[in-house]
């Protein structure tokens, strides 16, 4: 029997406007079992930016850990992004959500001048040494484009982020609901997701095409 | 065109151990719209229980409100449940995990004795009243034997909650993974998902198995 392909999921928290996107996340999960993967759960043992109220979208007087909030998309079963071991895994996934620009790296905020998680970057680097693929969704490819630049991604047809994204380097396709992109060079695989108005359906979509495309490569 | 059938899914927080268990939640909502119906989320406008840190499983001293987490969920498309009406949908639906048990009601500290939510037993009643079906996942069919007494559910195979069930005037049909039990006269479609050691292709099976039954008896 052939052995399963082990994926990292690496999540930023739990709610779409100021951690993981919770759809992209479980979906992302499921697409990975129904096309015989597996997957093992980190997440980045910081505080969040901050705390959003999601019924209102306003900022709470809260402070919340994005490994713990991470912990509620996982069932608990998630480690510390800091265990992450290159050697492990042969493919690496992240779904989007503000997290990615809040908690991940600080792209909501400056933009293409943004910063980016010191373990995110060493996974991503390490993952790309051993040439192993990384699959993107939603705002999250941004963080390939700040650490690597000269690569090939998608977001979807937001402006703003992809002319941020042409300024650090990249190139930006404009892609619609479940088309990806493949950067074959660095094996990166992006798809818009809920940058774009999006239905669920929609996002299950995308979530396969991009574990598909990744397993592919992997 | 044949108009889309519409679907009430109430949550209840946001994680499985203090509010509604997320997979079950997102998958339901996946196979609403895989199914051509479409979904509205509802949240009861009440402090959690209790907030546990899904790391650890210890519970946290903090606050949080079940209509304010469970729009994490519904990336803040989620309306109080005392605004539900029952003329503007066709069916309800009940994802699992502890919030149901410990928000919605005190199953889980109460068993049998347990008390439910006052606007959970109106909108079931009146669900009930017009013939409308209800879908429960996991644990929230206990709820429903809660308020109705003699009808069928399933929660899978434990033994204690199963007991409960049948303390509360139900009977109680054992089932595995993706199984439904219907109660024809009361139109409750139930299945165990994560009351049963379950993999997240099996909450997908169960999710999309109950939203089918539903769908034919709406």
């Amino acid at each position: 029997m052939k052995k399963r392909k082990k994926i990292a999921v690496i999540l930023s928290g739990c709610g779409v406007y100021d951690g993981a996107e919770i759809h992209e996340s479980v979906l992302t999960m499921l697409a990975i079992e129904q096309q015989r993967a597996s997957y093992v759960c980190f997440a980045p043992d910081i505080k969040q930016y901050h705390v959003v109220n999601h019924l209102t979208g306003d900022a709470m007087d809260e402070s919340r850990n994005v490994l713990i909030e991470s912990a509620r998309i996982a069932r608990g079963n998630i480690r510390p992004l800091s265990d992450f071991d290159v050697a492990d895994f042969d493919a690496l996934m992240f779904p989007g959500g503000f997290g990615a620009a809040k908690n991940l790296s600080s792209f909501a905020f400056d933009g293409s001048n943004c910063s980016v998680n010191d373990d995110v970057v060493r996974v991503l680097k390490a993952m790309v040494a051993l040439g192993k693929p990384v699959g993107a969704l939603c705002i999250s490819p941004v963080i390939l484009s700040k650490i690597f630049g000269a690569i090939a991604v998608t977001i979807g047809s937001d402006e703003k982020t992809a002319t941020a994204i042409e300024a650090m380097g990249s190139k930006h396709v404009e892609t619609t609901h479940g088309e990806v992109v493949v950067d074959e060079v660095h094996k990166f695989v992006t798809t818009p997701c809920y940058m774009l108005e999006a239905t669920i359906s929609q996002i299950m979509l995308g979530a396969s095409n991009v574990v598909r495309e990744v397993l592919k490569l992997a």
